[in-house]
This record gives C-alpha cells, sequence and structure tokens, in this order.
C-alpha cells in the first residue's frame, strides 16, 4: 500500500463559509485516501515514509470541473470573436465533424494535461468518442465522471452504443472514473428522446449531463415550441428524477429554480465562456437561496480558451460582484466554497473537495513564491484574487503523484504537442455541408 | 555600448488593428534601442555577440501600466468584500496614514518585481514619498512617470515640496524617469487648487495624472457642488491644456468626451478594480470613436489584487463583450492595440509600445510550453485569452535585461518578503480619527 507525507505545507479549508487556514502542517496520504492532518513535526514520519516536501506551498484540493468538453482544446483559438450562433454552425460543429476517435485521444491527453497544470484532479467531460477519453483519464491518473454526447438525430441506435461505453467503464480505473448519459440538450434533442434517456438512465442507475437554458432565446424557443421551459421538459421526461449535471442554466425561470432545487440536480457554470460569447450572467444568489448544487466548470476551450478553474473562480467572484454593483457580494468564503465543495455536491461526490482525514487524496500544492502572492497578510483574498493555475506546483489524485515540480509524471506533452500539431490543419477544415448538427437560430 | 541578439524568438507585432507574426526571428538590440528583427540565421551573430535562446518564445513588448499606487501592494488583502466608500475610509485611508518612506520604499520594491515578473516595463505611478519609488525605479531598471499625490487639504506648501521632487528626477535613470504633477482628484481638489496645479505643471513644462469621474455618484456630486463634471473642472482649471492621464474615468458625458478627445489628455483602466468595486464598466467604443487614447491599467494591489496587465487586458475583452453583449466587440487585435500602443499613447512615450528597429528596448519574452498555450492555432488568441503573467520568462528594459529565466536579476526578493511582512501588524493598524483623506459620501 502506497503512503507518503508532504511535509511543512499550509492548508486551506472552510468552516462553512468561513476560510480556514492552517500553517505549517504535514499531511499524511494512506493509499488514496488521506489519513490524517498534523501540526510539523521535523522526523515524525520516521526514515520509511517518502516525504513531499511542501514548505512555502499551499495545500489545496484538487479542483473539481463540473463540465467540459476536453478534447476540445484541439480547436483552441478556431474561432473567435463570433456569436453563439455563427460560433456553433459555422466554425465548430463543422470542424467537429472532421474528428477521429484518434484525434480525440490526442485532444484529451492535451486536455488533461492543461488541466493537471492547472490543479485540476476530476472533470465532468461531455464529448464524443468517450472510449479514447476514458482511456486517457485511466493511464493519465486523473478522476472523470463521462458522458457521450448524444443528438437525437442520431437515433435510438446511437444511444445504445453509448450505453455500451457506460458498463464498459463504469467503476474503472481504481474506481475514478463514473459514467452518465450524455443526450445534448432539450434544443437537440425532443421530449421522446430525452424521456428515452431518463429510462436508460433508471435502467443503469446512473445520472445524465446535459446543456439546459444556455440562452434566454433558447428559453423562449422552447416556450414557443412546447409550451414548456427546457427545465419543464426536463422534469417532465423524467431526466431530472436522475442525479442531473444541468451545463450553464443561466435562464431557469423562478418555477425553474424551484423544480431544480426539489431534484438531484446541479449547474455547473463557465463565467469565461458567457462572457466571451456576451451570453449573459446570472445572479448566483438565486441557486444559493434555494440550495441548488453550483460548481465552477471550464466548459470546452474552443469557448472558453483554457481549462483553468482558479480563472473561472475569480471571475464568478468578479461578475458577481459587478452585476448586483455591490462589493460584499460573492465573499471570499462563498466563492471558495463553490469551487471545491459545490463542485463536489454538483458531481454527487462526497468523497472530494476537502482536505480532511478520511477524504480520497485529490490534493494540490501551490507555490507563493511570485511577488504576486505577497505578503501573506490575506490568504483566501490571495486564493482567489492573485494566485492561478500556473502556480501550480505538484498535482496529487487518488493518492497518485500526477505532477511534481511543474513536470508530468503521467504524460508526454512534447509527443502530444507534436501529434496535435500534425491534425490542425485537416481539423479546422470545414467541408460545406458537414457538421455535427445545428443549431437552431 | 551593450549589444545582444535574442535569437529564433516568435515576435508580435499589429498593423493597424491586425496581429502580425513572425516566427523564428532575432531581434537585435544595441545599446537601448532595438537595432533590427530579422529572420533567424544561426551563427550569423559572430562568436563576440552575446545571445539570448528565444527558441519557443513568444517576444510582445513591455506592458504599459498607465495607472497605479505601486507601493499598495503592502495592503494587498486588507480590504476585501467591501464597498467602494468603506473601502476608503474605514480601511485603505486610515492604513496609508501609517505610511513612512521607508515603507513606501520597501512597497515599492516589492510591487516592481510584482510588475517585472508580469512583464510590465513602464508605469504611471500615483502615490505618496515618490523619492523611495523613483530610487526604486532607478535601481530595478524599470521605466516610469511618476506623480506624486497631493489633496488640497495638504495646502499649496505640499504641492510646492512634490514640485522639488519632479526637479530632482525628471529626466533621471537614463532618461528611464519622467515626473509629472499628481493632484489626488477634482473631489479632493477644489477648482483653485486645480488652476494652481496647472499653472505649476505649465511652468515646469510638465503633465499632469490624476483621477477623475470613477463613479456616477462623483459626477452627480460634482454637478451639485459646481454645476460643473469632474472632466469641466479640469478644462476650467487649465488641467486639460497639458498632457494629462486620466485614470478610470468610467462617467464622462458626452460632452466630457469631445473635451477629452480635444485636448492632450488619455484614459487608463483597469476592469479588475471596477468589477471588484462593483464600480460599473464603460463601453470603450466611446472613447476609442473619437480617437481618445485608452491604455491598460492595475490601479493599485489594494482594490485590484495584483499587478498584472495580462489580466487586465482579458478582463477588458471579455467585458466589454459581455456589456454590449457581443462577441464581436473588443477583437483581438483592438485588444492587443490598446495593451501596447494604446498604453504608450497614454502615457506620451512615443518610443515604447512596438517592437520594430528605432523603439527602445522594452522586450518581455513569453513560455509557450504550458499546455494551455497549444496548440497555436492562433497566436493572438493565445496572447490575449490563454497566456499571462506567469508565462513571463524574460524582461529587457532599456537594453537592459532584469529577469531571465523568471530570476529577478535587480531585486532581491527573499528580503523584500522579509521586510515587507515584518511591517504588516503595524501597518493594517487603523487608529481612530487617523486617515491621508475623507472619501465624500
Amino acid at each position: 500500500m502506497r503512503g507518503f507525507v508532504i511535509k511543512n505545507c499550509d492548508v486551506f479549508g472552510l468552516k462553512g463559509e468561513q476560510p480556514e487556514f492552517r500553517f505549517g502542517h504535514d499531511i499524511w496520504v494512506d493509499g488514496n485516501r488521506i489519513k490524517a492532518i498534523t501540526p510539523t513535526n521535523p522526523g515524525q514520519e520516521g526514515p520509511d515514509v517518502e516525504q513531499i516536501d511542501g514548505a512555502g506551498m499551499l495545500a489545496v484540493p484538487g479542483m473539481i470541473n463540473t463540465h467540459a468538453h476536453v478534447p476540445m482544446v484541439l480547436l483552441r483559438g478556431a474561432a473567435e470573436d463570433v456569436p453563439l450562433t455563427e460560433w456553433f454552425n459555422d466554425y465548430i460543429f463543422p470542424m467537429e465533424s472532421n474528428l477521429t476517435p484518434e484525434d480525440v485521444y490526442w485532444g484529451a491527453l492535451l486536455g488533461i494535461a492543461e488541466m493537471i497544470e492547472a490543479g485540476i484532479t476530476y472533470v465532468a467531460d461531455h464529448y464524443f468518442f468517450m472510449d479514447q477519453v476514458a482511456e486517457v483519464v485511466q493511464t493519465s491518473g486523473m478522476r472523470a465522471n463521462l458522458a457521450w454526447a448524444v443528438f437525437e438525430h442520431e437515433g435510438v441506435e446511437k444511444l445504445k452504443e453509448t450505453t455500451h461505453f457506460i458498463t464498459r467503464w463504469q467503476g474503472k480505473a481504481n474506481g475514478r472514473i463514473t459514467t452518465w448519459l450524455g443526450p445534448h440538450s432539450p434544443y437537440l434533442c425532443g421530449p421522446e428522446f430525452l424521456h428515452t434517456c431518463a429510462h436508460v438512465a433508471k435502467d443503469l442507475d446512473i445520472g445524465v449531463h446535459i446543456h439546459a437554458a444556455e440562452t434566454q432565446e433558447q428559453v423562449d424557443a422552447s416556450l414557443a415550441q412546447y409550451q414548456k421551459t427546457p427545465i419543464r421538459l426536463l422534469l417532465d421526461a423524467g431526466i431530472l428524477e436522475r442525479p442531473t449535471i444541468l451545463a450553464h442554466c443561466l435562464y431557469p425561470t423562478d418555477e425553474d429554480l424551484q423544480v431544480i432545487a426539489d431534484h438531484p440536480a446541479g449547474v455547473g457554470q463557465a463565467p469565461k465562456t458567457y462572457l466571451r460569447a456576451g451570453m449573459g450572467l446570472r445572479d448566483i444568489e438565486q441557486y444559493q437561496a434555494r440550495g441548488i448544487p453550483l460548481g465552477l466548470a471550464t466548459d470546452g476551450a474552443a469557448s472558453s480558451s483554457t481549462l483553468d478553474l482558479y480563472e473561472q473562480m475569480r471571475l464568478m467572484a468578479l461578475t458577481q460582484k459587478f452585476i448586483q454593483a455591490d462589493a460584499r457580494k460573492a465573499s471570499l468564503g462563498e466563492i471558495l466554497r463553490i469551487a471545491f465543495l459545490g463542485g463536489a455536491e454538483v458531481c454527487r461526490e462526497p468523497e472530494v473537495g476537502k482536505l480532511e482525514p478520511g477524504y480520497l487524496a485529490d490534493i494540490v500544492l501551490l507555490r507563493q513564491d511570485r511577488a504576486a502572492s505577497m505578503p501573506r497578510l490575506n490568504p483566501a483574498a490571495n486564493l482567489v484574487y492573485a494566485l492561478g493555475a500556473a502556480d501550480v506546483d505538484t498535482v496529487i489524485c487518488d493518492g497518485q503523484v500526477l505532477m511534481r515540480g511543474r513536470k508530468l509524471l503521467t504524460i508526454n506533452k512534447a509527443e502530444v504537442k507534436q501529434e496535435v500539431e500534425r491534425r490542425l490543419a485537416r481539423l479546422v477544415q470545414r467541408v460545406p455541408g458537414r457538421k455535427v448538427a445545428v443549431y437552431p437560430t
């Protein structure tokens, strides 16, 4: 059984919504779990225990990415400064029609390399060719909830195929892989198809990861076509009986919010995407006040440029203060709670998101040696507003060290870079008439 | 005469508002200027020329910080989640009354260390005890425009003192130091005092750096008290006849904008501060359409947490798309133009902000080896939305290397950290009744 101790680091925690820092502590890891956190006592570990020097480092839980399309890092920068409809129909959907399983494999490697470098240890991913993504999750050492995205126009046969993926990978990689169903959205999957999805999810006893109520236009179109909001469609189809990740969900009605609160559903939000796409933002108190789990998401890099939850955390804090014109909103403790525990709640993973004995050993060490991290007058403020993905030094997931001194230990980045770059010219082709789906206008 | 060549880097430039990248080029530096930029030709430099290996790096101009309070890094994290009035009157103004010249010296060292680490080579600083700041600018190798902040309640005697600072330092440090006048703002300096400032600035043939029209409340209060907007007060006092940096200036009226456009004034903006303080934002097209110079600013770290213009650049782009609900706004080229050339225009420094022969050698090399920088499909998008301060590897200012491989060469950071930390407890004291000024409510 593996075991090691991280010596003499600062440990971030929360008491309710109050940030709490223990300075100069040791974190003891036994197998894939945290065994103890104790004040540093040099030499206490004895000569046989492996040590990681944490001096000067801040230990935080691995970040939890509640909604991503990881392999889209392949298309980073492919569609800039364009509105959402054009972004989908003229750039992304045509380009995605070029993807092969092997492309997705290399994209997943690059995206997971980026997430590990950014201190993310858990991702709820929603994409195509998910066997390839699962393979990379397995070999990279990350933790993931994987959903194979499916559109209604692909038919029930395709849905069935994705259930084979689910049974192949559920609980694999020492339990690091969870698999859910991934119908794309109520605007690209109608009520009947969603109803079938809900049945399948119930039979397999799994959850559903789906886009919903992303824009007001989507809500208006849904009302016009079905006389129901997207959330009401999900309710009536039975989807919300299942554990559900609602991606984005910026435009639920008050009634929708109550529906979500009454069901095992949570919301994953990626403010960077919403700003970039001009999609608008929602006051997060509306979710919080009803007890709806709320977590951070990166979305795909084609829309948010980076898979960086430190950036998303900071943007959520900044934009909430902005849209409410009140500096007191989105306090340090509230935003840190969303980033760590909120993510775990959205993904229904009660054993991650916290550095405490008994929790899974998903631990990140941040350097605090840039001048921007000094002085350490208010470590919670430094964590939210000054530190970032580039300060991540060491990443541990499930008790395994995935990065040390910024060097990735499970991914050959040079090889990934080369493989991705030689695919680019083909991937960004836009062949007239070819696209994976059509975003309705 | 010093000379060296940066070998085989990628060079960022702009053709109008079109980003332009030259891959695999050499940048030749002679003394404090760029001599040539040529396609890489290994060995061409001969054995006697010092080389900096730029392979894999992106060369950009040093960033230009158009408005800062550098030593406020001492108070990073001291006032979080509080509205502007409370922030000033209950936290910052009381704490600033504790500052000694020696505190400011160490604060300037920490702040300039942070800026160099973040690829900033020019700062327009506005603070107290500016002799200490000037000394640090001199020894650190940075370039700066320095203004000693003065309030009307300190009297004309104090203003005169600051002019002595100006004559002591104008043009010093091989011309790297420029000094301007720094009346705080029209809300803490009345019309007569401003009039005196304008006279003094004219006599000394220098510019003025001043806060103006930061909030709608300020504008309303000015109209109530003087029947004039803050910008009109500056005009009538003669300030705008001088080269002027207007800090923030979020709430000019249409008439004000025309006044600014008709004078040698520019605007420095720090979106991170505005978001955090819930101050609102302004559509930047309103400045751009009138040809008003617009640059990026960090403001002080007590309000923006970091002295990081990459972050401010990204926030400006994101928030402009957001407030106009249009992803086409604040295009890559437009935002990059503001970040580099816009900053130079605001500070009236025509020899910086561009990597071209004849320009001053203020050059920054960014690493492109994080997974977040891959692939290099759209280098302008990577620069705005994926790269950041933590990717800065090498910083050159006035032909001198200030940082190499992320190691600061002119500042002892460990010593600065220690000196700053031992001052903290005293600095954050709030002695009843003691504050440098009172923010009017």
